[in-house]
């Protein structure tokens, strides 16, 4: 089976916005064998969408087309779809309730302008969209079966994945059998990897092991391929284990399971909680943290103290202490983490003070270092990284070595198996 | 003139690179007025591509295609181009050397493979490539003159900026300028909007107006088209001026311009300072203040007051307000912002309190309720929130909401101007 994704809206096509959804949906379909042979991307263009749309029909098999479903005039993909089909659009009396229900429970009247969400060609179905209101749509024409999506990202991930991939599974039921996995590490950089994978790189390999960087996670991605399930399976595992023992404590996580995750995770297992002072990182930490549901049970809270009168005020930082060594020193962070632990009453805190640019370097402390203290109620320890890049990359790689010392310290690691930084 | 972007490559089709020449050829040819009615993503697959060149040559009077030049089998641009114009491959004298040379500099003999780059479809020419080995192509097919470059982003620049580009501005005598802005605003919903906007919204308007939504962010876009520069200026503004207009204080920049930025520049040029007292969103709003370079001559610092015990001893809010009206209270966001205020001596501060979610709700009190509090010298106000959506979303839209609420309280505007939550 072949597809083809067709993205709609004038603002890709300007190069306003990048289309993200098509290299998503590509992905989504590439791993369950479906090759897709083109995207599209289309302007609000009635005559080049219905063109478009009729071309890819003739084609392939499976059509994606994200975009173009909202309720302004802009918005002409069910129009187009019509128009590709030959027929007219229709009312669907099921889902105008449920779009005026999403308008009554944010306490308003529905603007009639959406009304028009709930129309589609005649002889296709619509498909419930549980957060925003736009339906899709589900269409045939010539050879192809046709899932029309909102174009908002998040919208069209939560219905592909609910109501798309469970059909399409069912229309091309596969003959080869992949199944892959990815080991997340932090820590390392991506060529010391490489190198300590050794042998496990071999291209002609399979299961196959390569490596792909994103925001300074290295993931490991193992992808195995045989003519039968449990064979892809057995042997995905065995290649998970081998790449797991020569990667050690950096490797944190498989799939898409965040540091932060797994850091809030073990806190709750363990019943311990943690707090945050931080400088440079302005929050970050803390919103790390806190970005996982539950972690109220574990993280107390914590300090921005960004000027140097918070760090004195509210975390007892001696004047003298950052007269002599500077706001951006040992002697500061291991102060900071033993008072917010110590303040917090928590069992884990950690501290950053650094700075992340892109002034207020020197050539004794440039940007991106950053001193680390991690204290629990045994006392306080440090170290010092220096990052690379922007003001952003800087922020995130300091927020991220923070949930890997903590987790570290838990487990008892040294924290020597970090070399980046 | 019209054009159309090909995009050769599995790697795009299957989603492992996400195509950003795309975009940057489309507002490369956007603001010299020339319109791009189709972006095609297409794989390494002869037939497909020989069918999108012809289709399109037929329907557009330019035609970028990049990638596909490499010298490995799956490169076959040359030939898809010269399959659609029924025409052979031939050998260019002028750039085999050419090619040759840049081995001798890299102190390789060329490996034979790459003698094909030197090759093209008969009756076009070739562009050198001046930072790689693989030469650009120029066609002629239908109505369309075809220019191909190569895909690395890099090269693919270099050759549109020295060679293709002033060919275009000559091709293109029929001069028509575009000119395109966006206005971005935070607080009422994209129908709310298109309703204000009104008649602005035409479709056959020039300028044209339509709206696009990125993470609660609902950007106006205004795009400008006349026969003269300075006629398609004049008019976008006259556009973007009666577009604020209509908008009022909640469009808060134009472009790329995040809320953030806008806020802090303001405290900036005020010399204004500011702290966060946060709970839901735990650490998020100081991060976004920190975001901006420049932010730590405003921003003093804040409290994550995650857990009740935090905001009782940190903040002072009182134990027995806790239990009366609970820690999501408008009596516990005014203390908390007041206190913050006071604690950190600014000018201001913010407080929310809330239910990110997923659990945690109640009848009374359902996910996403957020009270916010805005507190100065002179004193606080507050108001609540009930944001939709999951977790992420509840407190992103709880973050922006606060800077705007921040800057609303700068300018003096009452906070009714925001509509959603």
């Amino acid at each position: 089976m072949q597809a083809a994704i067709l993205s709609i809206g004038d603002e890709l096509v300007l190069g306003q916005t990048v289309d993200t959804n098509s290299a998503y949906l590509s992905a989504q379909l590439a791993s369950r064998g479906i090759m897709t042979l083109l995207h599209q991307t289309v302007a609000d263009d009635m005559q080049a969408m219905v063109d478009m749309i009729q071309y890819a029909s003739e084609r392939v098999e499976l059509i994606i087309i994200s975009g173009g479903l909202g309720p302004t005039d802009d918005d002409l993909t069910r129009q187009a779809l019509a128009g590709a089909m030959g027929v007219e659009l229709v009312m669907d009396n099921e889902q105008l309730p449920l779009i005026e229900a999403i308008f009554t429970r944010r306490g308003k009247p529905m603007p009639d302008r959406n009304k028009i969400q709930a129309y589609h060609p005649v002889g296709t179905t619509m498909i419930t969209n549980t957060c925003g209101t736009a339906p899709g749509i589900i269409a045939k024409l010539n050879k192809a079966t046709i899932y029309v999506t909102p174009g908002v990202p998040s919208e069209m991930k939560t219905m592909w994945d609910l109501s798309i991939l469970p059909q399409i599974i069912k229309l091309a039921p596969s003959k080869r059998f992949i199944h892959t996995l990815k080991v997340n590490t932090f820590g390392r950089g991506e060529s010391t990897i490489a190198e300590e994978l050794g042998e496990l790189f071999d291209r002609t390999r399979n299961p196959k092991v390569g490596t792909t960087v994103s925001k300074g996670i290295v993931s490991v991605r193992i992808r195995s391929e045989f003519e039968t399930d449990a064979k892809a399976k057995t042997q995905l595992n065995q290649t998970v284990d081998a790449v797991k023992a020569k990667l050690g404590a950096i490797a944190y996580s498989t799939e898409d399971i965040t540091i932060q995750e797994v850091l809030v995770q073990m806190l709750i297992d363990r019943k311990l909680t943690v707090a945050t002072a931080e400088s440079c990182t302005g929050g970050l930490i803390a919103k790390f943290l806190t970005d996982i549901p539950g972690s109220s049970s574990v993280v107390k809270g914590g300090w921005v103290t960004y000027a140097n009168e918070m760090k004195v005020r509210e975390l007892g930082v001696p004047q003298q202490m950052l007269m002599d060594h500077g706001a951006v020193s040992q002697p500061v962070a291991l102060h900071m983490a033993k008072s917010a632990q110590e303040q917090a009453n928590s069992d884990l805190a950690v501290s950053v003070t650094g700075i992340a640019g892109p002034g207020g370097g020197s050539d004794e402390k440039p940007v991106g270092t950053v001193w680390m203290g991690i204290a629990d109620r045994k006392g306080a320890t440090c170290r010092k990284f220096v990052f690379n890049g922007t003001r952003e990359t800087i922020r995130d790689r300091t927020a991220k070595m923070a949930c890997q010392m903590l987790r570290m310290r838990l487990l008892g690691e040294d924290d020597a198996a970090m070399t980046i930084g």
